[in-house]
């Protein structure tokens, strides 16, 4: 809610409408001092999409829901995009059902800016959408990442799969019929393989894998800088002196390191859609969540469903020629 | 080499038997000052296997070559281990043909210890030997992590299967089979599903993969402590004076953090095989091989073959019944 509020003093020409309990809304609108901002609105919704609930039960059960109250104001053009940092599971079963893939899309893939060692983002993909996949789909997760990168970078991203072994010789089959269909492809700068300790070295600006591995890969990050943030701080805090010493000569530089945590950057985005979804983590602070909703306007901006289904129109002609 | 000597010192029954180039080898011990060496002998071998071979081509062109004769020498029980820093796909492939699978295991694993966020192993498996497995040998690898992890921590070791979500509701088909597997048996104290943010929590001492998810797992831990340790040396280290107060306030703590990166822990264990095989990084200093060595020294003390072989009869005696 006050992440809304902050989006909409940063966008002046930005709408938001909350769905949710009216009440509640009303009430937190209050407390926030914003009784009637002019442009935002409020749908209400009787029920939630617990975190627990199986996406099938969450789609069955799913009437009535803020979640699909939600899309469904994408899905009739009431609304531009959706937010939520609900179900994640629920949120791509319900994305699919109600907004429909775009057409030479057969699964949608969850992606992600990351930080790499040099500042700049990485984009991770599928990071959970999908636990298998076929080289097809997998081409075009690679086709979909190309075009969000470019959206955001403005020249043609370096676009790599994933895989165990830099040689060609490596690899799992299914990276491997991949890796050829993206050789002979004119519409992504591939790059070739990557493996998990180049996720941020630069080597590659798009990095594509099934969904169960992305998920793995971005979690064993997180968990691993959550360890060296952890331990530092035991290291440099260890006494109250030692403390005020390590913060004066190297706050700065330490306060850096925290935004190497895969887990600072919020937003993860649901391609292949014809509407625009951002999932937020569920425990996002106002900053991480006013991340998601900048992301939704970016993609606004730019009609990121439209650019992807252009590019893949693109590709479908290229090898038909 | 100088590894060996030391191993030697360090293990008085100790034998160890070089195979390579004999008269590489003994110009090497003649400069480490032990050209006699009475527990240490060569065996010659003319060629080598390149470290871009491919598995089957290694195979091929094997004969003669120092990994194969040092395998053979295990397989003919002339030597009791063998420890190799050498082309991993060719070790797996050669290490496969030679020594044979024990009874009741479908494929070999590589797995490796790694340090958690309380300083204690953690076993993670399989790094890479099969990109693709069935729910079968994904068991049989939570069975032979079991066995190695106990005969270290000597006690029963929580067991754990990686997947994309804590709740039996996620995941793939496979792991999701596994699970059931593991849920029914006696033999492996099955703790159920960690995430990748949960390799180092303690939640687990054996964490069971495909081997490509896990190579993609260990890889993207690497990367990512590679990654914060670099960071961390330019923030501590901008300026000269800033080293020197840092090195003196937080020297020891610091020294500690470098422990975290699992590229520290060398000497990756081939399980499933009737000998004992154990893959140093290729990369690897003194120190790093010596645990190598140390690594195989301690599978012989605790026949750890026959121990998984035991443990994996045990497990089929009990569907049966």
């Amino acid at each position: 809610m006050p992440a809304s509020v902050q989006a909409l003093l940063h966008y002046p020409s930005l709408k938001i409408i909350l769905v949710g309990d009216n009440d509640l809304i009303v009430n937190q609108l209050k407390q926030l001092g914003q009784p009637d901002h002019p442009r935002l609105s409020i749908v209400h919704a009787d029920t939630n999409i617990g975190n627990d609930e199986r996406p099938s039960q969450a789609l069955r059960n799913s009437k009535g829901s803020s979640m699909r109250v939600a899309l469904e104001l994408v899905a009739d053009n009431k609304a531009d995009a959706c937010v939520s940092a609900g179900n994640t599971g629920a949120l791509m079963a319900l994305s699919k059902y109600l907004l429909k893939l775009l057409p030479g899309v057969d699964r949608p893939a969850l992606v992600s800016a990351l930080p790499n060692m040099y500042g700049d983002a990485v984009w991770l993909l599928d990071l959970g959408a999908n636990v298998s996949v076929d080289a097809d789909t997998l081409f075009q997760f690679a086709v979909m990442g190309a075009v969000i990168a470019e959206e955001q970078m403005e020249r043609q991203p370096k676009v790599a799969l994933l895989n165990i072994g830099e040689e060609e010789i490596k690899g799992n089959d299914l990276v491997k019929r991949c890796s050829e269909m993206l050789q002979q492809s004119q519409s992504v700068n591939y790059v070739g393989y990557v493996e998990g300790d180049q996720l941020f070295t630069g080597n590659a600006d798009v990095i594509v894998c099934d969904g169960f591995v992305g998920n793995v890969s971005l979690k064993t990050s997180e968990g691993v800088a959550r360890l060296f943030l952890g331990k530092l701080k035991d290291a440099l805090f260890s006494h109250p002196i030692k403390k005020l010493i390590a913060k004066w000569l190297f706050g700065e530089q330490l306060m850096a390191l925290k935004h190497l945590n895969p887990d600072q950057y919020n937003g993860a985005s649901l391609l292949g859609l014809r509407g625009i979804v951002v999932k937020s983590h569920g425990g996002a602070d106002v900053a991480a969540f006013k991340h998601a909703i900048a992301e939704a306007v970016h993609e606004i901006e730019r009609q990121l469903p439209k650019k992807i289904s252009d590019r893949l129109e693109a590709v479908l002609l290229e090898r038909h020629i």
